[in-house]
């Protein structure tokens, strides 16, 4: 292809500000960038990809996942609640090396390329080999290396030569540096100021695990804090450079708190549900002025990182929660999927609408089968009977990774055959 | 494909009573029905599909479904409570005669035989017209024509031709015929005990909706009952042969008794968030003794006829419901979508497990993909990661109605297009 490519297909739904749908539409890439988005162009200039039959949407941005995790995925089900993490997760996190979890990542990014993921924020231990799989893939990304006070000086150096080797800039990388310290209860206030004084010398946003357990929230009372979040906020650590994953167990007045301070929220109802039988107070930390993306967490948690899946998964607990059919409309959902979600990562002077000047991010959606017919409303149909497996073609910065649904530039039967056997190596250590 | 076929693949889920797993495994068809289930023979005799790198499991069994709907997708989309019914769907209800319901009902078969459903409960108005549809879809299904006060003469007259017609026993039929009085607000005590003595002459199975909304127990209290099960109950309509669709609205009392009567329920969990913002009280109805299964009701409530999906979200909600993330294993749920649905069907002689003898209703699914691996847990993988697009083949009554995902009898695009032009018929209608 050359330089200039013209999409062509049956909607094309901008999320813009207007949430302007043209049908049929266009959108022209030059390059890596939007140069123009609207009704099909008389004479297109540059090449013409086909995509009727398909609805343009901006590429999905998952604000909180864990590729490594992919080899867990069935591993850890139906357990009680308190027992999951410390009695079910981390006895196999134990078992797996770097290079498993290299494999493993690799594998999970596939899973959420395939499903019209175009950005991630993903955070895990040994992110320094991670980090290779997540560029390898072709999507766009944040990653942190977990810091924990077990390993604080370890893992702050692993955290620092990540930001020396990606940047910190997403303007200037496709796949950059975050910091990700674990979560309230397992980073004490030292290493949590030293993160705090090293992202405002770095500007590495941070990334954390909130209010996720009830352990949690009992640990960091224990400390002395009145909350999660109060502590997080004595360690100026409520921000809107901070991303919040979960907020599961946080009071009113913490959700408020939240909210007031304008900090970002990784929202992921599956994994409440399942790991938890919880809706976080998304409602209410929204209506206090937080930023709120969807995330599926880890494949063993929710169990599948489709953020199809979690918009429905997302709509339907929030509407339980709220007791109210009305409440949380599709085309909310669908922001916090796309729009919402590059706020909630920084990213969205870059990616998160269809709009000239943006970086080209682009799903189509094969709309022609009997579950999705009729369309009637498009975005309704996306939100509640769209799936990963409907996803057609992607586009990062411009460059097509997915097209008839397959990566373009990966060898998915050897991708999934190291990760399934990094998957076995697990099963045989702990037989 | 000669009168025995031999299924081979990875692993066979019987669903019996101890849930065994072969792996790999094979299962032997003889005409409509399962001669045998195991490993596979050393020595097949008859002809060998390859189904290597799929699970096989009992075709999927929806408890509650109105396929004539398919036509409403998107239409009635984030409805404040109490206005849903008679505010939107009933106005669109009114503008679509029989030859639209049929067409949109054969759609909507086909998306559930792609989904891997092989048996529905299906029922709405016209039935006499939609049965035709069903009956050239390839389903195994129970039909029933609604049932209101307002045409009560009529629709005892067209029921009663439809079971003239199908007979009403699912052991000589493909198709058969049931009874369904629409709701315990729109049927007074006259009209449900003609059903009643209607089911008891004809051996018919009654289908109900059951305080589905806060409208439909007012009424029911109005008239002077406790509230809708205990209006059931007196009339004889809380037993082991009536379905009660949704109970979302039931108190704790009613649940008990709608269990201690083995009533079968339809849980509809998806239709249940998004159209209520409710969870029906499930759990309590099991452990009182109801026999429980899954159902997707109609595309325009829930909003897609997949019992994966609807496998997933009756997970998540019940666990939030229970405030517990251990309430409900996936191995229920699994249950719920087979063998307990069609317990509740009344058609456990007959399907809803692989055995020796059982039909030969068996679904195939693809588990090799990036979303399905690794595939420790294949019980856990199946409720939480599969799709309906994983299915690869489709069996009913031994034969092979879809193949690579693809219906194999049926014209998908004349399907499709005359649905869809009963879609546009509609909106043309409302414009």
């Amino acid at each position: 292809m050359s330089a200039t490519v013209v999409l062509l297909a049956d909607q094309v739904l901008t999320l813009d500000a207007q949430a302007t749908v043209h049908a049929p539409g266009a959108v022209t890439i030059e390059g890596t960038q939007i140069r123009a988005v609207g009704p099909p162009p008389a004479r297109p200039t540059g090449d013409v990809l086909d995509l009727r039959g398909c609805v343009l949407l901006p590429g999905l941005v998952n604000t909180h996942t864990h590729t490594p995790m992919w080899v867990f995925r069935g591993l850890t089900e139906d357990v009680p609640r308190g027992e999951w993490l410390t009695g079910r997760l981390l006895p196999l996190e134990k078992r797996l090396g770097p290079d498993a979890l290299r494999r493993s990542a690799l594998a999970g990014c596939l899973e959420l390329l395939q499903n019209g993921v175009t950005t991630i924020a993903d955070r895990y231990g040994h992110m320094d080999a991670v980090a290779t799989s997540v560029e390898a893939s072709g999507l766009r990304a944040v990653v942190g290396h977990s810091l924990f006070d077990r390993s604080a000086a370890s893992d702050l150096a692993r955290s620092e030569a990540l930001i020396e080797r990606l940047g910190t800039d997403p303007a200037r990388a496709r796949v950059w540096a975050g910091l990700a310290p674990h979560a309230t209860d397992t980073c004490g206030p030292d290493l949590l100021r030293r993160v705090r004084q090293l992202a405002d010398r770095t500007g590495a946003r941070v990334f954390i695990h909130l209010a996720q357990s009830e352990e949690e929230v009992a640990t960091v009372k224990a400390g002395g804090a009145a909350g999660c979040a109060s502590y997080l906020d004595g360690l100026g650590l409520l921000a809107p450079d901070v991303v919040v994953a979960h907020a599961t167990y946080l009071t009113s007045a913490e959700a408020d708190l939240v909210g007031a301070r304008r900090t970002a929220v990784a929202h992921c109802p599956s994994s409440n549900a399942k790991l938890e039988g919880r809706v976080a107070p998304i409602a209410r930390m929204r209506r206090a002025g937080a930023v709120v993306g969807l995330g599926t967490d880890a494949a063993c948690c929710s169990n599948g990182m489709d953020l199809f899946d979690e918009m429905k998964v997302a709509g339907l607990l929030n509407k339980v929660a709220a007791d109210d059919p009305a409440a949380l409309p599709a085309l909310d959902i669908l922001r916090a999927a796309t729009s919402e979600a590059a706020r909630a990562l920084g990213i969205d002077h870059l990616v998160g609408t269809l709009e000239p000047g943006k970086r080209a991010d682009i799903v189509a959606v094969r709309t022609r089968g009997a579950h999705l017919q009729p369309w009637h409303d498009p975005v309704a149909n996306l939100v509640y009977a769209a799936r990963g497996s409907d996803v057609a073609a992607v586009f990062v910065d411009g460059r097509v990774v997915v097209r008839d649904g397959r990566p373009v530039e990966l060898d998915v039967e050897r991708i999934l055959a190291d990760a399934t056997q990094a998957a076995r190596e697990l099963v045989d250590a702990r037989a």
